[in-house]
């Protein structure tokens, strides 16, 4: 008589976008019309094709596969020494930030490491996590018996929520209670704030001082324009001792269809046994990597690696400068029409107050009705997103500017 | 304080293929003119090119991503439909087994499925592991902490070991107590034993009967050669409500580098909560991935997919030959050479017992070290694999000829 993880039985509805997947397929299928105006703002996926100097390089290496001599098997479960290494160098000591490229861990997403860290850590961490935020970290600290059960509002007993608001600029503060594990995402999904540099200087200090561990998501640091505001977590001094950052080619490079991110475990972080050692976790997630990973595709390697060529970073800084430019014609049309907007200036996500305390799933489905255009209820991201919602400037320009247009004539 | 996982403390050793790996490397530095000379049959890695459908399929999908109207982004966590559709047809419905498009699920790889089906499943288990076999299955569910602490020979207290010996064919017989899941390996890595359909009946009507969840690794269904054993657990009746099936396409395909695999929850399977009802497992496999999970790359799943094609499936049994020619040719060496030997008929593993007595990493260190050849010590697959090592025929029939004639001149 095999037993279930009961675990999952406490998840919440289904996963934020195959849910909002359902209701746009529902609304296609009795409005067919409206389906053949519809423009999705919902789901952060890219819309432009790959750079050419990725698209270069794949054929490059699949051409290597076709050959006996050049064909490569299993690789390494961390990522081939080159990326690694082009990693190390490009993202952080040329930044002045001392990273080996043993510390970078390649993987097929950050979604999938953001929750794979789970399994190196205890399960007696108290937990804090941003509220809005990405849902993966909630939903996937429930799948691992950490939460307990939700309450009415979704909210789960066992987790500290962390508020993000308009007066703290939606980058929440540490709390004044001890917590083992935080999630920070910066720049932030949904709300589009990126910390500045005082904000995580008092993380990282309350980080060192509770001998806590920071699960840093840093998916969207390409997009920060502002030079003044932290790309990596590691620019904050006595960071390598508590910090995992997460960061991904998907948003980057425009992987979201290839599959390649990379976590960095730093060798000076540690964490303790149940008899209160210290011990560094690097060694645990190498462990875990080989035994539970078989490392990501050779050829998207080789892709991943020409976004830093001379080419591919002038082809990578275009494609942000593109999503960039419709996150602005975004956030204006959204002031034009009279709403309240955070984000969207370090960020790809513009972040929307709803009008006439609206929910946010009202205005998704007043959006979808009205406008045709498909947003993501801020509400699915934690309960502090309840009365916003979130567009997403991944899309093209004519796009963007019929979805700022149909923003201003939506009546409320 | 945050905590680590202490399970991982509870490990053995590294993960055996990076130890093999480190006494290769340092045997080398030592000897490079035998270095020169060495052949690897150790890991169980294809070395010929990736089939040519694969290799067409992979240049147009890369094309399709380089212009904004085919690019694809996310793709659906659980798979393309196409790939979906292509394998329920060809590995199922035309073999008569009723296996619906949605309950394949498209994954990076078997060794991450077998190793994230923990995640659905429950903490009080009862789990029973073949020995030897794949080390994987006993890893995962050591981090995961159903294991208990490692005797002074390896075994860990609280898993059932299921003896693969001369005696069964290599293929353990249910055991008389209950157990709640069982790890079944056919065709077997490392031993090459085939389950005959008689003993894939019995652990159906095992399974059945006490409720227990079959975890059934197809890895090598493509490398039997006897039209009389089963290739799909799914051929036994009464299988779709105890067996989960994980099959590959790194042996099948030669993807060992491309990173595809997929892996069957048939919608039938139940296991019980804690209050003692049963839920179909199915839905909650389909959570996990969506969010764990990103999907795998569109272009591999379109090189999966062209493996069905009538060029892709002649190519796949050209490849298929070539390696089981090479373990024809290793069997024969080995035999002549006076040693006692097993499997190679319907796996690329040859199972070969140490003569005199010697252990697995005696014979490890002795082929390396007087005839440069890597195999694979049979302990490191379980305790019962002592005394016994494995010869991978993954390689060129060039070297395969050469690894059957070194191994006729060793002196033990």
């Amino acid at each position: 008589m095999a037993y279930l993880n009961d675990n999952y039985l406490k998840l919440k509805a289904g996963y934020l976008f195959p849910e909002i997947g359902r209701r746009v397929k529902a609304f296609c299928d009795l409005h067919p019309d409206a389906a053949k105006r519809l423009i999705r703002c919902g789901i952060g996926d890219v819309t432009e094709p790959l750079p050419p100097a990725a698209i270069v390089a794949l054929h490059k290496a699949v051409d290597e596969m076709a050959v006996r001599e050049t064909f490569r098997g299993y690789g390494p479960e961390q990522g081939y020494g080159f990326l690694r290494e082009t990693i190390a160098r490009n993202d952080y000591r040329e930044r002045g930030i001392e990273i080996a490229e043993d510390e970078i861990f390649v993987s097929d997403g950050s979604k999938c490491d953001c929750g794979s860290i789970l399994d190196v850590l205890g399960n007696r961490n108290k937990i804090a996590i941003s509220d809005p935020v990405y849902p993966v970290y909630v939903d996937t600290n429930v799948m691992a018996g950490h939460t307990g059960e939700a309450n009415e509002q979704g909210a789960y007993g066992k987790i500290v929520y962390l508020p993000c608001r308009p007066s703290n600029g939606f980058i929440p503060e540490p709390p004044r209670r001890h917590v083992d594990v935080v999630y920070l995402c910066s720049p932030n999904n949904p709300t589009g704030a990126a910390a500045t540099r005082a904000q995580l200087e008092a993380w990282v200090q309350y980080a060192v001082r509770e001998k806590s561990i920071l699960l840093f998501d840093a998916a969207y640091e390409a997009y920060i324009r502002d030079p003044a505001l932290p790309r990596s977590i590691y620019e904050i001094p006595g960071a390598q001792e508590c910090a995992i950052e997460f960061r991904s080619f998907s948003k980057h490079g425009g992987f979201t269809g290839l599959r390649c991110a990379f976590t960095v475990v730093p060798k000076a972080l540690k964490a303790q046994t149940k008899s209160g050692e210290f011990q560094a976790l690097h060694p645990l997630w190498a462990r875990r990597m080989s035994t539970k990973f078989n490392g990501v595709a050779y050829i998207i390697q080789r892709a991943a690696e020409a976004l830093y060529s001379p080419e591919g970073q002038a082809q990578v800084q275009a494609l942000i400068a593109h999503y960039m430019g419709n996150a602005a014609v975004l956030r204006a049309g959204a002031r034009k029409a009279g709403l309240k907007v955070f984000g969207g200036e370090n960020a790809p996500y513009i972040w929307v107050r709803t009008p006439k305390n609206v929910t946010s799933w009202g205005a998704f489905d007043k959006i979808l009705g009205d406008a045709n255009v498909v947003i993501t209820p801020g509400s699915g991201f934690g309960s502090k997103g309840e009365g916003y919602f979130r567009i997403s400037a991944f899309n093209t320009r004519a796009n963007a500017e019929e979805v700022a247009s149909r923003l201003q004539s939506l009546p409320w």
